[in-house]
């Protein structure tokens, strides 16, 4: 197995960890070194008020797609963690499905900055939802940040 | 009832119809004009990989502080949508209980910007992730943005 | 002359109204509907203590390009307003020729969420810095925000 | 002369090699550990179409002042970057003199966490735009990022 098929086999892992990805229902549909697909689907545990599926949803779902496209082109045993991120929320999610892909910008030896955006697939193709975050990377066995 | 107090009603009532902050186990516990206050527990659905709470989960309850906060500040009938945040996580959120403050920074006829912190209680009261969000004011029966 | 080709002249002569650009020695080189272009070249006066080219330097053009691609798509005689924006700093703006392209991304009736990129151009092209904005419409005579 | 009193030495030393505050006419009047403040007058080279200061002047000075707070509070010889920053801006930018007060929320041992405010003081005291921003601290001889 090569560096990189392991390290998607570490990236695997490490999302499989996050028991909140599954409480949201997010599923892991593609992953290579910069670049991470993950989709879900509207549940009536995921809304705001007004039926529409809340903010803090889209978000930790693109911060999770961020983190995992930097995760995927650290070195291996290297952890990453968000230093912050900003979102915008460009209409409200009123679909039944959902996509957020997360983009590496540019990777250094410490930081990474990746942009992400968020559409609903279902009933229509449309843009929900944009991120850009920083993120820290991690030597193993000690804390970014 | 006073138009304020009918209001926080108003405002009690939107939260109560938030199935995602139920989901998140997070539990409104102040609420006045421009300011408003959550608290929530670590629970074993909420985490990322590391076993830390997921910042999307802290990024969530931050965005209803400060949408409330605002909400809390906005005339009788009107909503409030988030048109931005931004968060940034200061440290690994490992403890047990959490709390989030949001507060309005400058309301005006259709923006609000807002601030917010989250800090751990337990075991001991530190910051753990300050936001900044801008929200539209939607008059009654039309939406916001 | 068209609806269009009068609005690119009001952009022009609001920009040219802009005097902080042309102490930057940005000029304006492309403007469309969601697009605008801005080129400028390193000077002594516009320099951080290492002698790159100050972030704030970056981010102000941005915010130009992103809010004259935002006015670009509005109605005749409306004024656009900067909300709030978000700069990243991939790396240090050490060459000596720039540009700076901003996007709309989402326009709606009262709020246009911007995107933009600026990079170096000499003595190589790469990315230096992205923004993120958010900018809103006021109606002729009438404050925006 | 004790650590602290030569890095306030460094940092007066540093801020006067930012050529670009000098041409914003903007003066360093306070520094300490993890809180900077820097005042600077209305000028007509910095204005933007309706002759408020343009929101990039606010944005650097609030930038330069973050930046100082927590160089302060680096180890000496240490130097800081910017990595990222977003500017809300409260409102329109009219008045005749203003100040930036940068401080540190948080200095981890590689990136700093900061927020600022700025004010017009004259003809009123308001406040016109708040600032989050992310440091990254540089060994000497060594860059950031």
């Amino acid at each position: 197995m090569t560096g990189a098929a392991l390290r998607l086999q570490e990236l695997r892992a490490s999302f499989a960890r996050q028991s909140f990805m599954s409480t949201l229902g997010a599923e892991l549909v593609e992953a290579e070194a910069g670049r991470v697909r993950i989709v879900w689907r509207r549940q009536a545990a995921l809304l705001q008020q007004h039926g529409y599926l809340h903010a803090g949803v889209v978000a930790s779902i693109l911060d999770s797609a961020c983190g995992y496209a930097a995760f995927a082109m650290a070195p291996a045993g290297h952890e990453v963690l968000t230093v912050e991120f900003k979102t915008s929320l460009l209409r409200p999610a009123s679909g039944t499905a959902f996509e957020a892909v997360g983009r590496v910008v540019k990777a250094g030896r410490n930081l990474v900055f990746c942009s992400g955006e968020a559409r609903e697939t279902t009933p229509a193709s449309r843009l929900i939802a944009t991120m850009t975050s920083t993120l820290a990377i991690g030597e193993p066995g000690r804390n970014a940040g």
